[in-house]
């Protein structure tokens, strides 16, 4: 065989890597825990009729065939891998909704794919986090104001920049074009949608030729999008543009509550950054895009909002609202920064040394007594020159080489060397595992 | 939308059942760690000519295909899912030899896929939990020793029914083979592989017909199958069918040290079981396979074996040994049998009551000051009555209300409440977390 080369789209990380994503992974899911959310997994596979509902992502989606499928067997022909995990939920919770207790609070950790065209930190292959609480039939506004807290206390554990969550509502925006007399809110929206790409010219000339607005409509709606405070002080400022509809009283009502929490619970999270709008059609309430600081170019790593309407059967309605973390995005911008590191390349604390291969037995006798007590330790693959074993835990970066014969453990990065006993000897706490840490610049 | 149905061949849980997965997947990874393996996690696709290397399973491959592929794009035509973790493994190491540390721990916790046609117990997408030790040209026969007390270790941890690893040397198999004449020792295997599918007639029938074997040969080979022993002792049966053959001894002086190795650690763990061949062509030393005790039935719920040419590349060579626990279909055995259980439906322990909506941000405040300290706890979605909010952790199994007002928690399985400081208020540690159990019948 040839030796292989990566597939573009298809990141794959080196085991110390691996080793941060895994704590990474642990910390979001950990509080994702600490605020109720039951774990969910669903199958990596979908009907293509429920992954092409929303006709825009058709062009992403992967599609299986079984290599020897009969003649006439279609049967696999219409599955497709999921590209979010959202679709998912909303099938699942239909599913299983007589065996589900409602508010369905679930979070979920998972691969997703999309047949995208391969370019610059876009991965066809990558992992989300996602929570969401879904309800049938109403669904308390309180869970809009709670999604950011739990995701800035998921983020903010973790040795990454801090981040800010942009925060608005799709009421302030629709209720605010409605106001200034607009008939087409959404096409207003997808215009304003695409301020950072094509810059205020370019969205008034959109909203104008679209959206059916005037020139004065159009900068009615780019004086809104400029607006952008760290706490609710945003209300003055979208009163002093003079526009008012019920609609947007109620959505300035409820981003003034988001950040009214936020600003309790952690002082800085949250900004109202009115020109969010985020492109998918289904948010129907607040929505959230999420910048890691020194980063804002790579766009959001953290995007959600509140849907009213992505699952129903029959007179069932299953209004919900979400947040998705898109972890390989996030890592792969800060692996490629080289701005996160690991203690070690393996789990390993311990390397017991083996003095000869007569006595291998009292080595892992050693390593045992040492595991049961949680301590990762491995015994030297061989009775080499205690010079070699010890260059093997150094390329490894395990921190302590035990000595069966004398007895004694050492720290081979000080060189400090005491007698031990396998029973009680016990690890300074943060050499009992790798640690990971954020490298400042 | 209409109500969708379950995918046969693609389980899903319900989140109680995901808890339970979630539990038995961390206690396997940390026994994985404390043995030093290193975490790896390799894309979910391979090229289609890595997957067809061993021809016999590729009807079992998916290939994926982009629904909008623009014509004549068939770059994602060649790419299939894997369908274990050996295959990604051997292209992971070939493709990145220069960055790894050999001899090479690591273990892979992921799912894998295969097209088959749906049956009772078989999945076409499920979890496997593999460790495998890789070294550069030589591997030492120490690793093959290790791999059953690993497993043991992890898999004894586990609420589950205790475990019974059969072990076999495909040298013990060879040398007895070639000791008694016969020229064709993988079609002799090959026919043993199949014993407790068609019986010792059968098997012997097959041995004369496919392996050239005559009528005595064939009952030699079948009082070889027929020892077990839950030590070394199958030594002497050996000794006494009378053949002799230097890959027979060195085979069977392995498989003792495999079994005097585990005796030590873990007695009643392995069982030397001469009839285990493993039907896969590439093993060649111990061989494993593991049953559930009362549920033989079912099959191997974990298997492996030793291997020297899985990845081979130039002059590189890469032997290595592995086993490779299959999680999903451990746990859809159990599940339907009703034997694993837990306590709860959600990871709160503590649900805060709402005593008016006005004072929701106090309700807020003393969650927030639970989940500091690690106490997993949600606040109740409505202020309605204090009946109906405890209902409400009633229907999950939440053990735990909190009442504002009263500054009081209730158990509410026992009824007891006691006055508590959300600063200092501890639950039993049964409570903080659901408690998985096995059901005992």
């Amino acid at each position: 065989m040839s030796r292989p080369t990566p597939i573009s789209g298809f990141p794959e990380w080196l085991p110390p890597q691996r080793m941060i994503e895994q704590r990474v992974l642990d910390r979001i899911r950990t509080t994702f825990e600490l605020y109720g959310f039951a774990p969910l997994e669903t199958r990596a596979v979908e009907p293509l009729d429920q992954l092409l509902r929303k006709g825009e992502t058709s062009k992403e989606v992967y599609v299986l065939r079984r290599l020897q499928a009969d003649a006439g067997d279609h049967t696999d022909e219409s599955l497709g891998l999921h590209f979010d995990l959202t679709v998912p939920l909303a099938r699942y919770v239909l599913e299983n909704a007589g065996r589900l207790q409602f508010p369905f609070r679930r979070y979920q950790i998972q691969k997703v794919w999309r047949g995208e065209r391969p370019q610059e930190g876009r991965y066809r292959e990558f992992v989300q986090a996602d929570i969401d609480v879904v309800d049938r039939d109403t669904l308390s506004f309180q869970y809009e104001v709670e999604m950011p807290l739990v995701i800035g206390d998921a983020l903010g554990g973790l040795p990454i920049p801090p981040v800010r969550i942009q925060v608005n509502n799709r009421k302030v925006c629709e209720g605010f074009y409605r106001g200034i007399g607009l008939s087409d809110p959404e096409a207003a929206l997808r215009a304003v949608d695409r301020l950072d790409k094509i810059g205020p010219a370019g969205v008034a000339e959109q909203l104008i030729q679209t959206a059916g607005a005037s020139r004065a409509q159009a900068d009615a709606c780019l004086a809104l999008a400029e607006i952008s405070t760290p706490d609710s002080s945003f209300v003055d400022k979208v009163a002093k543009l003079g526009v008012s509809h019920p609609l947007l009283d109620q959505g300035l009502a409820e981003l003034a509550q988001v950040m009214d929490a936020a600003a309790e619970h952690a002082p800085g999270l949250c900004f109202a950054e009115l020109k969010i709008a985020r492109g998918l059609d289904y948010y129907t309430g607040t929505v959230y895009e999420t910048q890691l600081r020194g980063y804002e170019r790579f766009g959001s790593i953290c995007s959600g909002g509140r849907y009213d309407n992505l699952a129903a059967a029959g007179r069932d309605r299953f209004p919900g609202v979400g947040i998705s973390i898109g972890v390989t995005r996030l890592l792969g911008l800060l692996f490629n920064a080289g701005a996160l590191s690991v203690s070690r390349s393996v789990p390993t604390c311990v390397l017991v040394a083996l003095p000869s291969d007569e006595r291998r037995a009292e080595s892992e006798r050693i390593a045992a007594s040492l595991r049961a007590r949680g301590i990762p330790t491995e015994v030297s693959p061989t009775a080499a020159k205690y010079g070699r074993q010890i260059r093997f835990a150094e390329r490894r970066g395990i921190p302590y080489v035990w000595f069966p014969d004398s007895g004694e453990v050492k720290d081979i990065r000080s060189g400090d060397q005491v007698p031990a006993d396998p029973a009680s000897w016990q690890p300074p706490p943060a050499d009992l595992h790798p640690q990971i840490s954020g490298v400042t610049e």
